[in-house]
């Protein structure tokens, strides 16, 4: 029987792993913690980093939180007109925006839900490359690739296929800006609610978020490395800046997680760590004939098969 | 009777009006133009300035656009089961950022929509400054109440006041960040769906909004003359990008009229001219007690009475 205690603790340890691992790969920057409470019960350690070698700002959350049951949850969870109806969630997720423009901005969430008889996890972990390297976005997707394959039990009912193949759809269909018509970045894997249906454990499907949550740091430092020396121009920062502002417009206009988080009286500072240090909108930006630019904002697209 | 064409001419003249007045300003800056055309129907001349001397990016916006009635008007308007029902809109919009940090960013929306047995007028004029100068709100909403107050006929159905009382609170609502709790700026007026009720006709109405578009570059030009060339140190800089920072969620979270034109597949380059040049996040910011940041959240509240 999966204790609540334990998935909290391995966010918990993860927080603290990942946070470890990306101080020493950036060699000057460190998180700033700030613990918080809520109200209602339950609470969190935000963490922060800012203006480090590698790193301009970053951010690591967890939490832990419980209460009354949201209102929107009730009767998924068979709790209507259970006025002492409770429910708890935890999770871990983080967004780091490097310096060098040629190192991707990446993010993760891993997640748990219960309430009534619901009791879900989620999560993801997608890359937003400024520019896009093909050999990184394949090794990405590849990594990935395999932590899905080590765990894929038996075919999702939502489709046909195994992890990989409906994990990474579902990134490419929620990290897409519409009003764009592009994707935020290369994607990678995204799942919610994942429960103990089609004879899965949910034992099971804890060691499958726990495989995701260890793949952060095995999948982004060796990124981080390879391109937080290479050199660039004013006018890659300046086109870091504009893929920054199309961060921003997805995740106030589209993130379920953050406009949820903002519209219920979530902790807004913990939910907006994920914008960037700066940002830029330039009216109508079209980057020159065969630039670097003009070749990532060709692969900003759904459906590229990286792996 | 009041034609689409004169309406659509008046807020044509005020576009190319406040251009030049707002160029003549700056001394350095000149409007851009692109002319646009919507497959369905109509177009539009957007038309942006950059790099000013006093604004750094601005863009003022005029369309024309026409077609097939929208689905979520039709019930309203009284042309459910019209397969042939049509709209037209047309309207003026800008938004200000200026380079000095005392120089407060404006906005204006002036605009006017037919569908079926619908006719009505909308708009508004609202000041964001990055620092709030008391003497400069009062010039502001002084000057509106005077503009409404010459064409208050009669009491609203809405509440009980004359236009600036009604439109005032109306704009205190409606520029308000939920999640940081507190207003986008100072306020101003905001009015939506005037029609010919109460007993005062469609040509007062436009009489009116000709009188807030009208009002623009006289409430806005004192503003900007007079705090242009106050010096600012680099700290006043990262605080403007910082309230910058407050002005994209508010219009990509909030903002009714940027919601509903990137969801509905509207021009996104003309409807995201509003957002700044460059803005920041920094987690958790705190201005030092007693500073002029302080003050000036401070007073980012609703129900002032600065007139």
């Amino acid at each position: 029987m999966l204790s609540e205690k334990s998935i909290e603790s391995y966010f918990r340890t993860l927080q603290d792993e990942i946070c470890q691992g990306l101080e020493k790969a950036d060699g000057k920057g460190k998180f700033v913690e700030d613990l918080w409470t809520r109200p209602e019960g339950g609470g969190g350690r935000t963490r922060i980093i800012t203006n480090g070698n590698v790193i301009e700002k970053g951010g690591v959350n967890f939490s832990a939180v419980h209460g009354p049951c949201p209102d929107f949850l009730r009767k998924e969870a068979g709790l209507e007109g259970n006025e002492d109806a409770t429910f708890y969630a935890t999770g871990t997720s983080m967004v780091i925006h490097p310096v060098n423009p040629m190192v991707p901005i990446i993010h993760m969430n891993v997640r748990y839900l219960k309430a009534g008889n619901l009791e879900w996890f989620g999560g993801g972990i997608d890359l937003t490359p400024h520019y896009i390297f093909e050999e990184d976005a394949k090794f990405f997707h590849t990594h990935l690739k395999k932590v899905c394959d080590e765990h894929t039990i038996q075919p999702l009912k939502r489709g046909e296929g195994d992890y990989y193949t409906e994990f990474k759809k579902w990134a490419d269909d929620y990290f897409f800006i519409q009003h764009r018509n592009e994707t935020r970045g290369i994607g990678g894997i995204f799942f919610d609610r994942l429960s103990a249906k089609d004879a899965i454990s949910i034992d099971d499907r804890f060691k499958f978020v726990q495989a995701v949550g260890n793949s952060f740091l095995p999948v982004y430092l060796p990124l981080l490395e390879k391109n937080k020396n290479k050199p660039y121009t004013e006018d890659n920062r300046q086109w870091q800046l504009l893929r920054r502002g199309r961060y921003v417009e997805f995740n106030l206009v589209y993130d379920r997680g953050t406009k949820f988080g903002l519209l219920t009286n979530g902790r807004t500072e913990s939910i907006l760590m994920s914008l960037p240090p700066t940002a830029n909108w330039e009216y109508s930006n079209q980057p020159a004939k065969d630039s670097l630019e003009e070749k990532t904002l060709g692969l900003l697209k759904k459906g590229i098969e990286w792996a």
